[in-house]
């Protein structure tokens, strides 16, 4: 099956693919070039993993696992692999996560500085407990084989929207995390006075929001979604269909109606389709 | 016409007034009672604006604009007349942003503090000029009645996208501004310590998110859009309709096909329906 637009989605693909490495090759040269390196000693170098885990893990991975779906050269390959890869790729970046929280936290209680006190982590802890329910929902009713359809159709606009608006929250909260530390870190020269470090870590802020807009594009075109899977027809056998699949049993309905009669069973066709293209049947968005 | 789940968009329609309003009453809280009220004469009074201003028009009254189309009392209403309010909308929240600039300016010159030296400044006035692309291409391709049919459909998905996309970045970027603020302006206690002020307006940024993520919600879902105009079909005689809109001969052109080329119809109508959704007929998203 052929994508529409197919050179389209390849040019934003290499774009994603180009600002999202640049983005986290920025952060190792933010921390190893102006601050004190990576260690794990509690100190400011223990700190730095924060800034890389979190670009590399919640921003970056984040982001491929978002668009995975819609590589037209993993349609052949089947829905259940995908969703492993999509899962596979979250657990990663929740690992990653997790050990960036580590890492705040510990140089937070060597320095003593109080922990939870900015909005960056009212907000970051936040994002981080809605992506692990993100993740366990998903494993439970998507990946284990024990979810009904209905369900599954049910949770799956509620898992896309959470999925995209985790996504925007956590750059939101890499970009309060940035100036934060920048307000911080950086005197004499002030952040102010924009020395060098401000300008490019002020850079590395802007390419995490362009990362994340092209994310968001591509995950919210219709015409790149994963086609339906073949198969879908032969599980649900005629009758027992579940809501959204009768499309074409409609549209037979139609074929001796009159004109008013064919319009109204257009309209329930273009329902009916909508709900199908939610219904799971289809992937990312 | 009834609109589906009509008593859950209310709930969230409510839900999104309370919390926008009660975040606009909770920026004059925290200028008047923790901050030095309002005043315009390039001290702290005049920069309080800038919050005020923000979050009432490019928070609060940008987010009525994008779901102003989806109150179902106004399909009744001529969809110019809608328009022409989601201009209007806009355009005042425009005014209220510039306003807020130019305190904020004022009170960095007055005050000999650099102006656009911050993560904030950057995102935020990148967010300004993209605010106004996006009124001046809606108001000369949307709303003028000089643009062919094929222009709107082909830049609708892009205008509702950057439209959800420039929302998103402004609440980035009043979070991003709280938090340089509160960092400023606490001392003894300072923000680190958790002070009353601290607290409230660190609540105050999870209240814009949580405006967001509710006027996000109701703009993305398909069955809450505002139904197509019924005249559509009287202004475009047969032979003559744009792409999309054929979707009911491609219907009747399956009445005597068989089972296979039923089912190629079928996903024919599906692909147009959904370019029909995309293609202006229908609003918001």
């Amino acid at each position: 099956r052929k994508m529409e637009n197919y050179w389209r989605f390849l040019v934003l693909l290499g774009a994603a693919l180009l600002v999202g490495f640049v983005s986290v090759i920025s952060s190792f040269v933010w921390v190893f070039r102006y601050r004190e390196g990576l260690s794990w000693d509690g100190r400011g170098g223990e700190f730095n993993w924060h800034p890389v885990l979190v670009i590399t893990g919640f921003v970056f991975i984040q982001g491929i696992a978002i668009i995975v779906y819609r590589l037209p050269w993993t349609w052949k390959c089947s829905k259940l692999l995908m969703k492993f890869i999509h899962a596979g790729l979250n657990t990663t970046a929740m690992i990653l996560v997790i050990v960036a929280m580590v890492a705040a936290f510990d140089y937070h209680n060597t320095m003593k500085i109080p922990n939870m006190y900015s909005l960056h982590s009212w907000i970051g802890l936040i994002a981080v407990i809605f992506y692990f329910l993100q993740l366990f929902f998903g494993f439970t009713v998507f990946l284990l084989p024990f979810a009904p359809v209905r369900l599954r159709a049910a949770l799956l606009p509620i898992h896309v929207y959470s999925g995209l608006t985790i996504f925007a929250t956590v750059i939101a909260t890499c970009l309060m995390g940035i100036t934060e530390k920048l307000i911080f870190a950086l005197n004499n020269p002030a952040y102010s006075a924009s020395p060098p470090e401000a300008i490019f870590v002020n850079c590395l802020g802007l390419l995490l929001v362009i990362f994340g807009s092209i994310i968001l594009w591509m995950a919210t075109r219709p015409h790149w979604k994963r086609p339906p899977e073949e198969n879908t027809k032969i599980l649900w056998p005629i009758g027992a269909a579940p809501e959204g699949t009768e499309v074409e049993s409609t549209m037979t309905k139609g074929s001796n109606a009159d004109k008013s009669d064919l319009r109204s069973n257009a309209e329930a066709a273009r329902k009916q389709n909508m709900e199908f293209d939610e219904a799971g049947q289809r992937s990312t968005m």
